[in-house]
């Protein structure tokens, strides 16, 4: 069969992993694909030492590959959603096919650039979009494509897991981590996109939209970071029989999708507890097949690219099928995708873990158990440590489970009011990621 | 667009399953496929209560189904090797697509049945094979097709897990945790196939000829099962900070290729060290992405027929694709798989966990590291515990790593000839599982 031509636009830490990727690999790949895949055009507004591009036409104005007659796909590798946007939907006006990495680019624009693209009958393909080179779109939009899926939750930021991994193994603090994380590549000297959650949610929203056949909703995804955890919670946590990771969850309920990036306590049995560093893991719960899990790199230069090739393979195979049998953008068709809401988070359903320092006086557990027991919230585990001396308050520390967003906050406010607090309650929720 | 036209023949466990899975969530399944997926015969020798097929025609000849004109796929639960093969040949030959979830017959059959459905241009898909409901074929095959995959070391057998997984948490006996195994259903009234690595041993010569482009060679696997695993042995392991597991593992090198199951140690702070119970994993480590683990269940009714379903799907959306746009049956074009030799396993290097009782004499310590000295073997850890009373023998323990097997085997020869043994070595091969 005829080679098939490739424009990779950007040649940044993703573009070169991806440029020497498929010059490397090529036999293999086209062992696997049954043709040649060659790179014929580059766009980049400068050289990069990382890749030999010897005998590629490379064109500085990066539109020049998008406007390319022989380009059969074009890799888009630039990032961010401003010329990003303008270049894909430039090049599928052109009838050029997409392979992207560019979650905020799918996440925030994925609605109008899909129907862009069945209208010209190319497809896009953003496996690398959502934990770099673990092919999680392709296990929940193919090999799941059986099940009802219940929910999804994912480690789906290396550096936000990076930084708990160290709390939680070492003992360190947050701030003294994340500096170690910004020294060594994982965060970037502005940390706010990774520990923020910004960065999981633009993948979050790219899960729940596969998983349950909804249109893209960056928007409603309800994020909160990591910045607040402390030593003090990752060592309760583990006196509890849980560890705290940054986690992206999505949940069908009758009533709607839940779309949430928050830190989250889990149980330490659990698979996905145990995924350490900056590896990424995301867990699917389905009707059929029960609880899967995948795990590997999240990101980085080769893992990235190895989802970004597969994606090229896929593309180049599916090139001459009917536009109709190729596996659509969001796993269900557009015409059949649902309008379920998303749920506010006061609607949401999680466990809890409260850390409280309470005054040192007679019956304040008591007055705090009642709170929560007019609420009908029940403890399942509590924790009172001794003072460090007797002027200082008293560290009170409980798991609660399965109570509505809303009503945690109404017994909140009554313990609160009931001024036996010497600061803030400290609320984290937990999931027991059970079927 | 029209609907699939599905047969299914078999209608035990993993049938009914399947039947019952396609019938539930035929909606959603259709909103993905784009077509409905309608099972219109079902072959079965007798009735099963666990499946309504009321409405759809079974037949009593199985073979029916594969000379019905109106079956587009045959889905092939039945089991077994003889009959299997031949209904699989037989529906080939009538030009229909054929499912399958028998590691046996793919293990043993697929390079015949492979030729035959590439000479009449059809697809034969196989993804609930191996790891039942996990979509591990579909990942290597398609989710790492830009990689060079080193190696592949899988827990594929759901017993064999459960029982290492007893002995190591709760301190039991291989032969009471296999009883328990039987009465729960988890292991046949002869364990055999599951405890000596026969079934393993088939969905690894899957995984090897997918990930490296060889032949289906399950002959050439070597095979060691977990009967000789004791508590003593899972506790010392432990000590040491490994897990013992049974494992899958292939490996290519410049020699050829590993193919082998046996227990193996890891250490525990790999993630597939946590994998416990009956649920399965599969590790690649490979050139670009580095390591991906893939988990789930590995067995069982509708996590099979996930699977199965899920290969439906796919055969669906492929049925008019140019059989060269399809992917290959294993993962590279037939006419280009590898001749690469399988190792035999005396020229495989591992690591060992050696377990000695030796007699109570001055020296003995030496004598031994002289003779693993003399093989250029270096200790990598040693414990040595107090002997229960006087007369009893010394249990000396001792980890090695990455030594060739048939030089191990030289070692351990010189050892037993210093007569200082109470009774014989018991070795362990090691791997940890790095990059």
């Amino acid at each position: 069969m005829k080679p098939v031509n490739v424009g990779i636009v950007g040649l940044g830490t993703v573009g070169s992993g991806t440029f020497n990727v498929l010059c490397r690999n090529s036999e293999d790949i086209a062992r696997r694909a049954g043709r040649e895949i060659l790179v014929t055009h580059v766009g980049a507004r400068r050289d990069n030492a990382n890749a030999d591009t010897t005998g590629v036409t490379v064109s500085r104005d990066i539109f020049a590959v998008a406007e390319d007659p022989n380009v059969d796909i074009l890799v888009e590798l630039i990032g961010g959603t401003t010329v990003a946007r303008e270049l894909v939907m430039k090049a599928i006006q052109n009838g050029k096919h997409i392979v992207t990495a560019n979650k905020a680019l799918i996440a925030e624009h994925g609605n109008e650039i899909f129907a862009a693209a069945l209208a010209k009958g190319v497809n896009v393909a953003f496996e690398a979009a959502v934990a770099g080179g673990v092919p999680i779109i392709k296990a929940i939009r193919e090999g799941l494509s059986a099940n009802r899926i219940d929910w999804v939750a994912g480690i789906i930021n290396g550096t936000g897991n990076f930084i708990l991994t160290e709390m939680a193994e070492k003992g360190r603090d947050f701030d003294d981590v994340l500096k170690e994380a910004q020294a060594l590549g994982y965060a970037e000297a502005d940390p706010t996109f990774d520990v923020e959650g910004i960065d999981a949610a633009h993948k979050l929203t790219i899960l729940a939209s596969i998983a349950f056949g909804i249109p893209l909703q960056f928007s409603k995804t309800f994020t909160e970071g990591i910045t607040k955890i402390t030593r003090e919670d990752v060592e309760y946590a583990r006196e509890l029989g849980y560890r705290i990771k940054h986690l992206g969850v999505t949940r069908q309920t009758e009533k709607g999708v839940e779309l949430r990036v928050h830190p989250t306590l889990i149980p330490e049995s659990r698979l996905i507890a145990n995924v350490n560093g900056v590896m990424n893991a995301v867990m699917v719960q389905s009707d059929a097949v029960g609880p899967t899990l995948y795990y590997g790199p999240g990101a980085g230069s080769e893992p990235t690219a190895s989802a970004v090739v597969a994606d090229v393979v896929d593309v180049a195979r599916a090139l001459t099928t009917d536009p109709n049998n190729r596996v659509p953008h969001l796993a269900f068709r557009a015409d059949s995708l649902s309008d379920a809401p998303i749920l506010p988070i006061e609607d949401v359903v999680t466990g809890y873990y409260l850390r409280m320092h309470v005054k040192d006086q007679p019956g304040v557990l008591a007055k705090i158990a009642a709170a929560l027991s007019d609420s009908d919230i029940n403890i399942e585990a509590i924790i009172q440590k001794d003072q460090a001396d007797e002027s200082s308050p008293v560290p009170l520390i409980m798991i609660v489970r399965q109570v509505v967003e809303s009503k945690m906050n109404g017994a909140l406010d009554k313990i609160r009011a009931l001024d036996v607090l010497a600061d803030d309650i400290v609320r984290i929720r937990l999931e027991t990621l059970d079927g």
